[in-house]
């Protein structure tokens, strides 16, 4: 594998709706779309997994990770596992606010805690949990440690 | 609402793939097309939950419970919660099965397991858990019990 | 069919990447995550029409219609012909902006104008038009004119 | 680009829904799950693409070209042009056919054809046209001509 650098930590994006919150939880925005939903109206379940991955994908660039980049290095990191619950419904239409924080790393796994809550946070409409895990794409294996450079952003992400 | 009565009961489904094994895993065999991939070439990861609700839509259905019946009398059951392992991944032109499995009711709730397995069984790719909760279309609420056609019938897939 | 009634004619989104340029297009941003891809590391090709409908909707909401409101009041606007060209893909974590433009009413008809170009409109990746018909939701039958309300912001949409 | 060879000519499907019909159209049975409707109750327009990939990619197994292996040689043939007109809606838990048929070869275009009707044939829900291009993926070009085993087995179809 070709050694993975970090990417400039400059923050590229400049999505307005974008931000950490005080208790460090990062917010992306989203709108229900009729391709969101299902014949009841409300969200799909498995709608969620996309705007969890867009959050997640936005918070780590927010903090200088370009995953596109680090994938053409030769790092990925998907998902190994994955739970979510479903508390209240969104329906078409809808706005609400997706939560991702990076909550902890143990080894090549890297934990991030979900909540998709109502634009005054009154609402909670689901929360869930995901657990990442670094491979060298050339390999198809498990990495012994995560590039210095991507551990070094994440370990500031914990800290708060 | 209206009373959602047992749809009838003989099988309607005639999709050769789909059988009940003798230790009662429904199962439902796909094959890995361009779309359910991501750019790594595997599966993306909230794809099996398409292939899971299929794999239970016909599950129900070949014991003679319709779904799409059960919501025009106006019964749903939304997902409420969902756990998934990504054990090894599934690449493009793949071949596996889908199997699930009523586990048990409780009250309103119904637990399904899942694994995703090759055509050998020597591989498992995915295993997960998905509860559904009952509830009255028409209000919006809870169903108190379940409808006693899905019930029995549940009670039936539940016994094996 | 409850009458149809023009929601107020605020522009209720304040999503800041939102806007419509001189020539009269509305311009919505989109970032390429990995599950807009398939295993060529490309945006799949179905994935565009997500895009073009949140396009759609946010221009609709901008100039006052807001669809989720519209579908409650009983009218509908699904797509009844598409056709769309592929010009130059776009690969995992790239920028891009969806442009739409209202071309036409013919009768219940409106037609529109997409394509889809990098942020310094350089290079395009998708050219495409999309017609969608007014329709009764409970009826299940065409309109035989278009909602007022809607009618006076598309014809406006029309002049630019 | 290592040269693409045929892959073996046996059909290797054997989903016992897959048929070719005397008037040469390939069919592909699908049925509507929760995931592919929308808030109407309908199909999301969308999803019909899933649908008319998995048919194209079926059809091409059948006469011994399996797609994954084609792409893993260093061919892609991309989407390159799409039209669909929507006729007449399918609903949730409606069963249908997806028939398909490669209409012609200009150069390394390969246009299809597309119907999707009830089982009876007495409704036609979408028509629909697509276009591939075949391209060198380590190249990231378009292919002066098709691998010789893939024009083979197309121009075999092209004659029914």
């Amino acid at each position: 594998m070709k050694k993975p650098q970090l990417p400039p930590t400059e923050a590229i994006s400049s999505h307005p709706g974008l931000k950490t919150t005080t208790d460090n939880w990062f917010e992306y925005p989203i709108r229900v779309y009729p391709h969101h939903t299902d014949y009841a109206g409300r969200v799909w379940h498995g709608t969620y997994l996309t705007w969890m991955e867009a959050a997640r994908v936005e918070c780590l660039l927010s903090n200088g990770i370009d995953f596109a980049e680090l994938v053409n290095l030769g790092c990925d990191l998907p998902v190994i596992d994955l739970a979510i619950r479903y508390h209240q419904p969104l329906a078409l239409g809808m706005n609400a606010i997706v939560k991702t924080r990076m909550k902890e790393i143990t080894g090549v796994r890297i934990h991030w805690d979900y909540k998709i809550q109502s634009l005054d946070t009154e609402q909670t409409y689901v929360t869930a949990r995901v657990t990442l895990v670094a491979i060298d794409r050339d390999k198809g294996k498990i990495l012994r440690q995560l590039p210095p450079g991507v551990k070094t952003v994440l370990s500031q992400l914990q800290k708060g």
